[in-house]
């Protein structure tokens, strides 16, 4: 049984004590979070002790979650390394690029175990062509094209603290895209302000960004804070033998026809929490996979600052009107 | 050029007259009609010559498509066998078993060639499941599904002039059984009467029909003569090592989305004149290509007959609340 | 903390087991099962206590989920009902209807709460067309049809104490048929005998069966005891004002397409543990929810009983060769 | 009957051919094709009459679809609009922007009916699309998205003839994009060279587009000179209120599912003849409306100018990594 500790108890740490409530291997041991109340009730639904201190939490466990906001992670990270516990970090590693290159500094040295919760890689139909692609089935990758489009935007008070929308949501999809297509060396991203309720955060609420690799492979992503059918997240893979693409999920295989329409399925699974249920705990698995065999877990600290890198050229990029390259 | 005649000018003679002009080895050169206005502007329409008489008919055209009320067929079929026209004639051949009866009997000895209109054997669809069946692609065939549902009933006066539901509407569905199956050794038809409109007219307006050939393998037919979402005509063919199915046809691909629903498509093709317009483009084709070839087209008169033969099977089944051995 | 107690320690105990603890709202608190090692194992790895008499598992529990085997079941929940402990049994409730007449008699006048586990009623998708039904999205059911085909048939030697393909494969699909018909007035089922390894253990391999409600209204089921494709199990519900379908599930949504295909999609979940998963948990729910409610959850043994009572028409039907009217 | 002459006898001059014959208001009536025998065989499979100087060919003829290779575009539309004959031209109005200016100057003042065949406009999914987006059915457009990939390249030696990838291929795309979204104010183009045996023309084998309208609305086109699945033209509108999608076109709704897939379709339709064939049939309908309404038919001149407005600058904005702003 391995212990686990999670820092912090907000909606993403409910997911990860789920997985691991449920997962054969693991116990949920310990929490650590600043509002008392917010640990005492975390720590009483999953039967799990609130640590007051960090190293009261590392006392009790085996490997660490972090789940604190991302200002925070760099210093968990780093203070898990040095108390020899391996971490599970929700993305993004930091706020910032130089943030991060701090922490890879201070870990130099360290024998720490770092993996970044980039969730979709372990999303079942994004890693089955992931899987696919990498046995050949259709030859080079060429053509990667990504939509992911959140159900509604976030309240307008949250997006000035976000990062902007690349840091905080095309992250994601900029891990995707180096997944199947390596390091990108340039990126042009086009931002859109076509919701008047977002426009005076001075944030973006679209954006349509192409990455390109060394050998001008692509990965095109078209990103939205709303979408009127769900939460939107598809990914088509072009090679040069075949095409591979994953669809939307919906909680049913229900088809509906009458007399004004025909087939129509439901809404899309609502939101990451349900829609990437999946991919949590498979992301978990490899994370404790990758322990039990005494190797590092991907996607490590680098994958998280390539990303991150990308972000930063891609809001750049939208606000200057210029291709930046890498 | 080989030159056609039609004898009737109903509603499915105009679906054959445009596919004879859009042939490139056809010309429309007669028309008979017995109402003259009828004659006459079918005429106009395709540039053909009304004849009055069925010999002077004859006399212009090297084959003739009979789409006569069903009353009329053997007469037809027989004057043109007689004249040594091929034919194509509109299914089903007769009115009931007996006529056909007869009607084979006096065409023994004649050279003819005579070919019924069960359209749907000709649907790019079907006809490509039938294809892959025959080249062995699924294996031994085991269970045929076939769901036909017509767009809405035809009006109240003309069931009782129909035959009945099993020899105006599932005759198409028995052949198609006869084409995957071979011939059928026993029949049990459920009849249903759901809608009040058509139940003084005595006729079923529902059936579910299973039919089974010597060796066991069986075809499930689900008929309506009404379906909201539209004309729905499905096939699916199970085999030992595999299922082949077609779906309805809508005319275009699109698909969409909303916060109510997602991927809704348009209703089904409309009734068959639209939905089944390539066939009767294509059975044209097999028509003329046997009569280049020197060749028996298919399906035959005996085709004809034994979809007859079930679908009285099929009524005095539903009639009695037994199972019928043919 | 509701406390379940379960009897048996084979495969479909397994399952219900894994719902009990994932279940926020129960513990599995006892086992009850003859061989011993089986009980050892089966108890070390839920955590539960094994019960070498009934009586000693009843002390232990407050509910108790049956999973022995058919011919048990009667005894087992008759011994529940006695001692006040609410029952969820496996279906189905016995091996025949005179043992299921015997237990209602023997039930009649103890308060007793017994569910029989017929888990398609809880299939999300399955669930989703029943509750669209009785909301009149498509206004009242005419036709339904049911393709319930397994992956590959049992061991041969497993077929003759099986009770035979209507009682113990169709038995879920004549569940379904009145979950959305109501009750059935006349039977008539083709048995096939197609795969020759099958062919010495007397029962049939495939079945065609049509059920008649008093209504007129029909359902139609097709069965096989192997499909290449996998474990394919729809259901389609035709009503006056539209249809309701679900499509077998897929491990993902990753479709292929290269130069031989399109759109291909990876083959079906594989057997019913996968494929019904969510059904059991579902199940296990509806059960809880109802001992909470302080009503009768559904099915009942009264439905376990008419669907055999089908099963048994079927039987009949198959083998005589005529329609059976209930 | 309207009289058609049609210029050049190419391949696209037999589609138009094809149209005009097929439609109930028209008669091929001439052609002009400087090769005698293309001209000869042209006529005689049409029963067209060949006409050798361009006014021989006006003279017999109400209106005049020119399919001659582009450079003589501007020259044939020109000598059309003196004639008095309205004009239906293949795509690209001409070899470049400075012809289409010079061309415009010519024609002001002359009382002119001038089509561009941007056949993609009228093909019954994309219209249908359009159409929908015009009613208001998803709300304001935000984001097209357009997926275009023809199935194999062109000839090697074609390439360098062609105008380059986004004149010759994307120019459709652009059009589209056009279509949905009004002018453009910017476009960034990135182009590709992944298939080897294209790499020593010059031109690119694949491109992303971005194009942003002057109210931040974009339209993606992703290009690919190959694509081993077929024919590969989908389009996606993405709203503030819904998505519309429009897949590709197979020959048959043909599904196989067998042990290795499930649900597997046809390779798409092959290339633009067939895919577009009902496309090509509106497109002179369109036409032909215009003319008998007395009202300019569109895509106009001008259209085809924006398009390949948008075209050199994607051109040169792969060429330089830059924004282009128009």
């Amino acid at each position: 049984m391995i212990k686990i500790g999670i820092i912090g108890a907000g909606r993403i740490a409910h997911v990860h004590a789920r997985s691991v409530l449920n997962h054969p291997d693991t116990a949920l041991t310990a929490v650590m979070e600043p509002n008392p109340s917010s640990a005492a009730a975390f720590a009483q639904t999953y039967g799990a002790r609130p640590a007051d201190q960090i190293e009261e939490l590392f006392d009790q466990v085996d490997a660490v979650i972090v789940c604190s906001p991302t200002s925070f992670h760099p210093e968990h990270i780093l203070a898990a390394a040095r108390a020899g516990r391996p971490v599970l970090c929700e993305k993004p590693v930091a706020a910032d690029l130089a943030e991060v290159d701090a922490l890879e500094t201070a870990l130099a040295g360290l024998d720490s175990t770092v993996m970044i919760g980039f969730n979709r890689r372990f999303d079942p139909s994004f890693a089955r062509i992931h899987e696919l692609t990498q046995s050949g089935a259709i030859g080079a990758v060429e053509q990667v094209t990504i939509i992911s489009r959140d159900p509604a935007p976030p309240p307008v008070d949250y997006i000035p603290t976000s990062g902007g929308i690349f840091k905080d949501m095309t992250i994601h999809d900029f891990d995707m895209a180096r997944h199947f297509l390596g390091d990108i060396v340039s990126v042009v991203a086009i931002g859109q302000n076509l919701d008047p309720a977002l426009a005076q955060t001075g944030d973006f609420d679209g954006a349509v960004i192409t990455l390109v690799n060394a050998e001008g492979r692509t990965a095109t992503i078209t990103n939205s804070r709303h979408c009127a059918a769900g939460y939107d997240q598809r990914l088509e893979v072009f090679g040069e033998r075949g095409t591979l693409n994953a669809d939307n999920v919906r909680p049913t295989t229900v088809r509906v026809s009458n007399a004004e329409l025909t087939d129509a399925q439901d809404p899309y699974l609502d939101f990451f929490l349900t829609r990437y249920e999946e991919a949590y705990i498979r992301e978990l698995d490899e994370f404790l996979r990758a322990l039990a065999e005494g190797r590092q877990p991907t996607p490590t600290i680098e994958d998280g600052r390539r990303a991150l890198e990308i972000a930063e050229a891609a809001e750049r990029s939208a606000r200057t009107g210029t291709i930046v390259t890498l």
